[in-house]
Order: C-alpha cells, then sequence, then structure tokens
C-alpha cells in the first residue's frame, strides 16, 4: 500500500515519470488529511472546560473522522490502480473483430470504475465537509485554523476527484451513465466550494478581528 | 523528522491529541505535494512529442520543484518546532519582576518566529503557483488535471499558513511587525486565489467541452 511508504518516499514517487500516484490519489490524500485534521480538533476539545456541553458531539465527530480517514487512504491505492486498470485494458489484443470488441468493452467498463472510484472519494470528502463545520463552529477555539486547512483539503480532495471523474466521462460511450455523473459532479463542485468560502470568511473575519 | 513517518503513521499523528502536527505542518505538507505533481507533470512532458518546444522549460521546472519540495518537507517540522518553542516560553518561571519580563520577551521573541515561519510557507508556495501555471498551460495536456491538483494544494499552503502567521499576529506586540505582517498576508491570500480560480477556470472549461 502506498500510505506504507514513508512521506517522503511518497512525495518521491508521486514526483517521478509514471502518472500514478498522481492528482487522484492526492485528492484522497487530501480526504485522509481532512479527517485527520477534523479527528485532532475533535480530541482537543473532548474534556475541555467550557466545551462540556458538545462532549458528546465531539465524541462522536472524532470517530466518524477515523473511520472516515481509513476509507480515504485505501483510496490513495485504490484510486491508482483504477488508472492502472485502465492502461492494461489499452494493452489488449485488437488483431480480430472479436479481440477488438473485447477489448474495447473492457475499456469501457474500467473506465466507468475509474470514473466511479474518484466520484465516491468526491461524495465521501464532502459528506465529511459537514462535521468540519460543526467542528469549526462548536470545537476548540484554539484549534479553529487547523478546522480551516480540514475544511481547504476537504475541499481538493472533492475538487481534485472530480477532475478525475470528468477527465474518465469524456472516454464512456454510454451517455446516460456520463450525464448523470457530470450533473451530480457540477453540484458537488459548486457546494463544496459555497461550502469552504462560507466557513473560512466567518472565520477569517473572526481573526482580523 | 516527521517525513520519516510512514503515510498512515504520519496521519495518525495528524489526528491525535497534541495540536502538532497541526493545520501549519499541513499547509508545508500541501506546498509539497504541490512541488512533487509540478515535478510529476514537468516529467511527463520532457521527450514526448509535440511538447519539444518546452523542453528545455520543463526540465528547469522539474529540477525547481523537486528543490522547492524539500524545502517544504523542512517546513513540515520546522512549523511544529516553532509552535513547541512558544509553548516551551509559557513554561517558563514568572516568580520575579525579573523573571516576568525575561518570560514575556522569550514568547515575543518565539511568536514572531512562529509567524515568520509560515509567511515563508506562504511566499514560497505563492512563487510555485506560477510555476504550476506554466505547467498547466504548456506541459503534457494528459497530465493537467494533476497540475490542477497541485494548485489547490498550493492555495491550500498558502492560505493554510498565513492562517497560521494571523493566528499568532494577534499575540504580538511589535506593532509595526504585526501590520507589515498582516499587510503582505492580505496581499497573498487574494493573489492565492485569484490565480487559483483563473486557471481551474480555464481548464474546467476546456474539459468539459
Amino acid at each position: 500500500m502506498l500510505v506504507e511508504l514513508t512521506v517522503k518516499d511518497f512525495l518521491n514517487k508521486v514526483a517521478g515519470n509514471d502518472p500514478v500516484p498522481g492528482g487522484g490519489s492526492i485528492a484522497a490524500l487530501n480526504g485522509a488529511v481532512a479527517s485527520a485534521l477534523t479527528a485532532m480538533v475533535g480530541n482537543l476539545t473532548i474534556g475541555k472546560k467550557n466545551y462540556e456541553e458538545h462532549e458528546e458531539l465531539m465524541k462522536h465527530i472524532a470517530s466518524l473522522a477515523m473511520k472516515a480517514k481509513d476509507v480515504f487512504i485505501a483510496d490513495i491505492d485504490r484510486d491508482s490502480e483504477a488508472y492502472d486498470a485502465v492502461f492494461a485494458c489499452f494493452k489488449m489484443p485488437k488483431a480480430t473483430d472479436e479481440e477488438k470488441a473485447a477489448r474495447s468493452a473492457a475499456i469501457q467498463e474500467a473506465t466507468k470504475h475509474a470514473a466511479l472510484v474518484p466520484m465516491q472519494v468526491a461524495r465521501n470528502a464532502y459528506e465529511l465537509m459537514s462535521i468540519i463545520t460543526d467542528v469549526a463552529r462548536l470545537g476548540n477555539k484554539n484549534a479553529v485554523t487547523d478546522a480551516c486547512v480540514a475544511l481547504m483539503s476537504a475541499r481538493t480532495a472533492v475538487l481534485g476527484a472530480l477532475l478525475n471523474v470528468r477527465i474518465n466521462l469524456g472516454s464512456i460511450k454510454d451517455k446516460t451513465f456520463a450525464d448523470e455523473l457530470q450533473r451530480e459532479a457540477d453540484i458537488l463542485e459548486r457546494l463544496a466550494c459555497e461550502r469552504e468560502k462560507e466557513i473560512l470568511d466567518a472565520i477569517n473575519q473572526e481573526l482580523r478581528v
């Protein structure tokens, strides 16, 4: 697994001349980072004076965030594998008409999968933004900037994953499938940007006062 | 060093109930991620047909990005250390007037340093955005979404670092120092958001066509 590499080796692997791990895996990594920061803000709130009212919520958030982190961690590899699978299909034989048809069908299936993997990352990362909003508003004020960085990371997870959805949609022949994902991508993109802006503007306002 | 941890262990360390590594280190990590993706797009362009014209530029970019990556990697620890240093000053003795004065001066110095470390991260990450713009526009078209994710990561590095600048400025008594950094932070924040939006809008437009 990519997350078994040291941070340094992982970054060097990204920097190399192999297309994976690339933007798709980094989108998932951003989801994992956002989850980890969210758990931290929750943990820094639990048991603290003046935050007793939200104790149960924070415990719930920290637990949810840890689970989300593990899903995103698995997605880091899943995204790279989905890309590799499409690439493998392109190498299938295409000497006969039968081979051509089988190859083309395999490419279509693999490309749909390569669109669905980042779509799920985008959905999960957008869902995480609601939890981040809660820790940003109700969690330990000393950690509010950490919640903001979590929110930015979640936005990168959503938008970065959606770019990988869109780039795959261009090669998918099933128009109904492609149109549905395109519509969902448009909505998630708008919502993620609006949500991030709303919270960051509010907190930047507080920090400047 | 934090980057010697595996990605998984690093994320678990972030998620724990210690304020560091937190948003400041994650801002620097985003700078390192943005640099790594930039180097990758450069590497995926070098030696490719139809990109001969920009061969030298791409080699230059890949080399610059690798150097930037290493600086950001060092910043991941530097940011956490700067935070720990402020925290250590708060534990200094304050029984006598002399001790109080020494403690207060030490806190001020350490807090200035804790503002300057993320300010440098923000400056470097904003500078990186120019290079990312070049690879996004002139690099391998197949890797354009990777350049976009690099750009988002660089924006998080700028904005996340600036939040850590601002939160320290509130405790700094040297008004000239604080005002100057505040002004620079305002400018960098606006420029980073504008730069990201400009490039993402243009590329999203292309991907939808």
